[in-house]
C-alpha cells in the first residue's frame, strides 16, 4: 500500500541541462515551434549485458505531466542574465502538449530501438530532453542489471539492500522500483516501499548485536521484539559459534511463541558458513529456519554460491546492484529524428543515428520465445509484435498507468520468452535486429537533406 | 546566487532502511538509549585513488537537524503489521538531539580515518545511519573522482555535464555541488545552479544544428540570441568544415557586436580536431575564441589530450565523472564504535574495525605538504592538525556553515598540501596513516569485553 503523500518530490523544471534553455531561447526568437521527434534508445550492448530491460516510463510520464516553471524559478532564471524578459514570460506558460509513444516498462530491448518516442513542438521535445534521459537511463539501467540477478537465482528470495551506497535518495528509491518489476521481490529502502507499495525487509544489523552485552542476548531480545520477522545476523563474531547459541536459544522462545525465521551471514566464505550454518540449524531441530546471505553480492557471485551447492534461500543485493557497478551507465541518446516533416540524422563520429519515426516488431517462435526484431519506420507493417505503443497524446496519458504488480507480471513474462542464451550471463550470440529498407533509404535522403 | 526555495526536497525520515527501524524498536522495549558512538570512514583505498575527498557534511547536518516523522509516514509504517503503537508514538516525537564532529568538506581524507562522528543516543545514532552514509559516501565518491580531474588539468576550464545520466536528480545536483567543491568551474545542471549559487554553463546540442536547414544558419542564429555566451558545437556533421564556416560567419556577427566566444567538439579524435580547428580559428582571425571539448572523457583522456599538446581550452566531464564509473561506490561503513561508555568493535571477516572515539592528526613539512596521519584516540593529543572537529552539539550546529565557495577554496588549499605523488593519477606508494598504541590496546580490550 504505499504512501498517501509522495515525499520523493519532484524537483521541478529547473532539473534540466542549461543548454535546454539558451537553445529554447534560440527557438522562441525565430518561431520555430513545428513538430519536433525525439527517440530515446541505447547505442550497444556491452558483453556484460545481453539484452536490456526497460523501465521508467511511468516516472518520464508523470515529470511530463508535471512540467511547468514557478514564478521563483523563472525570476532565478532572470538573475543569470541570459535570458530575455519575453522569452522567461513565454515558459511560464509553456507545458508539455505532445504525444509519447513508448515500450512498455518491463520489457527488454536491444542496440538502436526507441523505448519511447517525444512527438511535440520543438520547445517542449527539446526541454525535457536532460530530465528523461536521467530517468529512463537509470531505471533501465538497474532493471537490467536486477533481471540479471533474478534469471540466475530463480526460486530465491531477493531483496533490494543498496540504498546506503546507491547515488542520492532518488537513486535508491528508482533502483528499488527498478530492483522489484525486474523480479525481486523485496526492498529494505523504506521510502521506496511507501512510494510504490513494495514489500519491505530487513534484518538487524551488527551495531544491534554490539550494542548487547552478547549475541544471545541480542538474538532473543530481537526476536521477541519482532516475532512475525526474526531474521537474525550472526557473523558479528563467529559465525557457527552465533549459529549454535540460535539454536540452544530457540526452545525458550518457543515456549514464548515465537519462531526463528531464519538467520544471515553478511561475511567470510559463504558457502562454506551456509553448509556449516545448515548442519548446525537442522541438527538442532531448525529445519525451516531459512539462510540469508549479503556482503558484495551480484549475480556472479550468487551463481558461483549455487553452483556450489550452498543452501542459501535468499540473497540481500546492494551496493553492486544499486550503482550497476560493473556497467554504470548505459550508452544511450535522445535524439532529434525528425523536424517540420523532415528527417534529421547526425553523422558525428561514430554516432551516427537511424532517423525518422520507428517502431520496433518482435517476431515469436512456436514455443513462444521471441526470436528476432525489425526495425521499421513507424508507418510500415511487419510480421511480429509492435513494441512502441501510444503513452501520451496531448500532454495526457491514453490510459491509467499499469501498476508496479502489472508492470511486474509482464516483465515477467518478457524475461521467460527471451532465448536461453540471452537469459544466462556469458556473452551471447548477438540477438537479430534487423534494419527495414526503407529506414536505410531515408538515412540517405536525410543525409542528402543535410548536405551529406 | 541560490534559489531562495530549494527545489531537492527532504525526503523525510522513511529515507531509511527498514532495519533501522525494526532495531530501534528493540531498543525501545528494553529502554536501550545510553549514548553511542558511530564513525563514518572508509575501508580502503584502491588502486584508482591516492585520496578520497570528504563532501556530503552540509546535507548531513541538515538531515539530522530536519529529522522527524510526520503522522501520515507514522500511519504507514503502522500498515506494516511490524511495530507496536507505543513505539510508533514514540517516533513522533523522535528528533537527532546528538553530537557530530566531523572532518571539514574538502580535506582529504585515508582508510580508515573517520570523516563524521555521531555521539548521541543508540535510537537517534541507529536510526540515522542509511541516510548518512547515502549524502556522505556520494559526495565524497564524487569529488574524489573531480579532484583528480582537476588536479590533471590546472588552468583549464572544468564544467560538470553529467546530469543525464548521474542516477537520478539528487545525484546529478549533489554530484554537481561535489564536482564544484573539488575544483570544477561550473555545472550544466541548472537545478545544481540553484539550489548552491555554482555557475551555470552549457553550449548547444546537436539537435539545435539537426533543426535548422544549416549549420551556418544554426549557428548565427545561436551566437545573436546568445550573444554573451556563444559556443558553437561544431561536430554534428564535419568538424573542420564546420569550424570554417564559423570563421565565415564571424566577420556579419562581429558587425552586430556579437564576439563568438568558442566552439565545442564532441566526437572523433579531439586531440587532431583541436589542432585542426585551431589552426583554421587562428587563420580566420579568431585566435580569442577558445574550443571546448566534451565526449566520454575522464581524466585519463583529458591528461592525454594535455599530453598530446591538444589546444583545448576547457573540459565538459559528464558520465564518467557524475558516475564515477572507474569506482561506482567507497567501501566505507558506519560503525558502532562505543556504547554506554564501552569499546565495541566488529570482528567479521575482513571486516575489522577499529574501536573508539577517534582522532586523525595530520603533520606537515617545512613546505607545507603533509607527511604522515596519526589515527589516536579522541582525548590523546598527537603531532600535527586536529582534522575531526565540532560541527553539532545537541542536534545544533555549532557554527554557521561555511559557503560552498569558502569550502571550494578549502579543497583547494588541501589538495596544494598534497604529496606530489598522490596528486598524479598512477597509484602512489601509500600515505603514511599510523595507530596509536592506546587505540591497539583499547581493540583488545573491545574483543575481550565482547568474548573474544
Amino acid at each position: 500500500m504505499p504512501l498517501a503523500a509522495p515525499r520523493l518530490a519532484d524537483p521541478g523544471a529547473l532539473c534540466t541541462d542549461l543548454y535546454e534553455l539558451t537553445m529554447l531561447q534560440g527557438f522562441f526568437e525565430r518561431g520555430m515551434q513545428d513538430i519536433a521527434v525525439f527517440e530515446f534508445f541505447a547505442r550497444r550492448l556491452p558483453d556484460c549485458r545481453n539484452f536490456y530491460l526497460a523501465a521508467g516510463l511511468e516516472q518520464a510520464l508523470d515529470y511530463l505531466e508535471r512540467l511547468r516553471f514557478e514564478q521563483a524559478e523563472l525570476d532565478w532564471l532572470d538573475g543569470l542574465g541570459l535570458f530575455r524578459r519575453d522569452f522567461l514570460d513565454h515558459l511560464a506558460g509553456l507545458r508539455f502538449t505532445g504525444d509519447v509513444d513508448a515500450m512498455a516498462e518491463g520489457t527488454p530491448f536491444f542496440a538502436d530501438e526507441p523505448i519511447l518516442r517525444i512527438t511535440a513542438p520543438l520547445p517542449e521535445a527539446q526541454l525535457v530532453e536532460a530530465r528523461l534521459i536521467n530517468l529512463l537511463h537509470f531505471q533501465s539501467l538497474i532493471a537490467s542489471k536486477a533481471a540479471r540477478v533474478a534469471l540466475v537465482a530463480p526460486g530465491r528470495r531477493l531483496v533490494d539492500f543498496g540504498m546506503r551506497r546507491a547515488h542520492g535518495a532518488e537513486a535508491a528509491v528508482y533502483a528499488a522500483r527498478a530492483c522489484y518489476l525486474a523480479g525481486f521481490d523485496a526492498s529494505s529502502t523504506v521510502l521506496a516501499c511507501a512510494e510504490f507499495g513494495i514489500p519491505a525487509s530487513g534484518t538487524m544489523a551488527h551495531s544491534f548485536v554490539q550494542a548487547h552485552a552478547g549475541e544471545a542476548e541480542a538474538f532473543e531480545h530481537f526476536a521477541r521484539s519482532l516475532p512475525q520477522a526474526a531474521v537474525l545476523l550472526i557473523d558479528t563474531y563467529d559465525t557457527e559459534a552465533a549459529a549454535a547459541k540460535v539454536v540452544a536459544l530457540a526452545p525458550r522462545l518457543a515456549e514464548a511463541g515465537v519462531r526463528i525465521r531464519g538467520v544471515r551471514l553478511d561475511s567470510g566464505d559463504l558457502a562454506a558458513h551456509a553448509h556449516k550454518v545448515r548442519a548446525i540449524l537442522d541438527a538442532g531441530g531448525l529445519g525451516e529456519a531459512t539462510i540469508f546471505a549479503s556482503g558484495n553480492l551480484d549475480e556472479y557471485a550468487i551463481r558461483r554460491l549455487l553452483e556450489a551447492g550452498a543452501p542459501i534461500d535468499g540473497f540481500g543485493v546492494g551496493t553492486l546492484l544499486d550503482t550497476s557497478s560493473d556497467l554504470p551507465a548505459l550508452d544511450c541518446a535522445y535524439k532529434l529524428q525528425e523536424y517540420a516533416g523532415q528527417p534529421r540524422r547526425k553523422r558525428s563520429e561514430g554516432k551516427t543515428t537511424w532517423p525518422g519515426r520507428k517502431q520496433v516488431w518482435r517476431r515469436y517462435d512456436a514455443d513462444g520465445r521471441c526470436c528476432g526484431d525489425r526495425l521499421t519506420l513507424a508507418d510500415e507493417r511487419a510480421e511480429g509484435v509492435a513494441l512502441v505503443r501510444p503513452a501520451m497524446r496531448g500532454g495526457r496519458r491514453v490510459q491509467p498507468s499499469p501498476g508496479l504488480a502489472q508492470v511486474r507480471e509482464h516483465a515477467r513474462r518478457q524475461l521467460e520468452s527471451l532465448p536461453s542464451a540471452l537469459r544466462g550471463l556469458e556473452p551471447a550470440p548477438g540477438y537479430p535486429v534487423e534494419v527495414s529498407a526503407a529506414m536505410r533509404a531515408l538515412a540517405a535522403t536525410a543525409d542528402r537533406l543535410s548536405g551529406g
